[in-house]
């Protein structure tokens, strides 16, 4: 099997099962899945935050949106509960080898992140470098650091591996990030 | 002025500086906003689901979606954090003088407030009767005796005076429901 990324110029060959193509967002979908379907948490996505300019009503009870842009996001991807917390993170894939270029993340989704943790809630990023095959549970507070003592524009993964959780492989659920979740309860 | 609603014939004047035709959403979200700027709690409306079939790139860097659909959604509109409590709730307007109809709610999202109260979130529905110019909040708890006791299809205002509580006009913030939350923390 041919390494799925053109980017990253590895010719050896990638075997990954858990993955097998498919994204990081539609992993983390399926482990919220999980968790709610085992009653472990309470956790979703929220909808693409979208504009909608025009809608058609073909029949009484049909719509058919046919004009919409796409806005910018105002906070994070996924929130819920979980042993009571407030869960709060955003999610972000790379295919770069070396960094995580922080124009990945937008200012106010980092705002966002810092606010929930000062109100008493658990917020972090789920960060893979998908050409490593390496995923990794970053707290606010570690990226935090970063952003105070660093002036940079990406995050090397050296940072990950030191101040990060690699999130293992797992079937189910495929990223198991409330294991983290759990030590800094 | 003239009562805003035509439906329930009232023919009396009705003036109601606070609200101005403003509508419960569009007075959900100013109070959030009013929570977040004086960093109070950091509660959002979730963007409307809709499932994208068909995106334009008129130019490189713009995207138009051409075709998409309203979703069901699966969980509430509102959630947030406030006092490190996690806080989740649906909100809705009737015209109807007498009932609220439980037709508003789908039942999914009365289930996903169930699991949210289990994980020790704090549930509640905030409903409207616009006509009647009083907006109540009601615990997920309240909520799940009258479902449990009572086989109606709408609940009666009687019942929201009774085992809710009035969200009395306020101008900062319009509905300000974090004072019904106070009690139950």
């Amino acid at each position: 099997m041919k390494h799925p990324c053109g980017i990253c110029k590895k010719t050896e060959k990638v075997v990954n099962y858990s993955h097998r193509g498919m994204g990081l967002e539609e992993e983390i979908n399926l482990s919220n899945q999980f968790y709610r379907d085992t009653n472990k948490a309470i956790i979703y996505k929220k909808p693409t935050p979208i504009t909608i300019t025009k809608v058609d009503y073909p029949s009484r009870l049909e719509a058919k949106i046919t004009e919409a842009y796409f806005k910018v996001p105002s906070t994070t991807d996924y929130n819920g509960i979980y042993k009571g917390k407030y869960i709060d993170f955003e999610a972000k894939e790379t295919r770069n080898t070396r960094f995580f270029p922080l124009r990945n993340i937008h200012t106010h989704q980092i705002e966002h992140l810092k606010k929930i943790t000062e109100h008493g809630g658990i917020g972090f990023l789920i960060v893979r470098f998908s050409c490593l095959n390496q995923t990794y549970y970053l707290s606010y507070d570690a990226l935090k650091h970063f952003l105070d003592s660093e002036n940079r524009k990406s995050i090397p993964v050296s940072y990950f591996q030191k101040e990060g959780f690699l999130l293992k492989d797992t079937v189910y659920p495929r990223v198991d990030y409330l294991k983290i979740v759990d030590q800094f309860l």
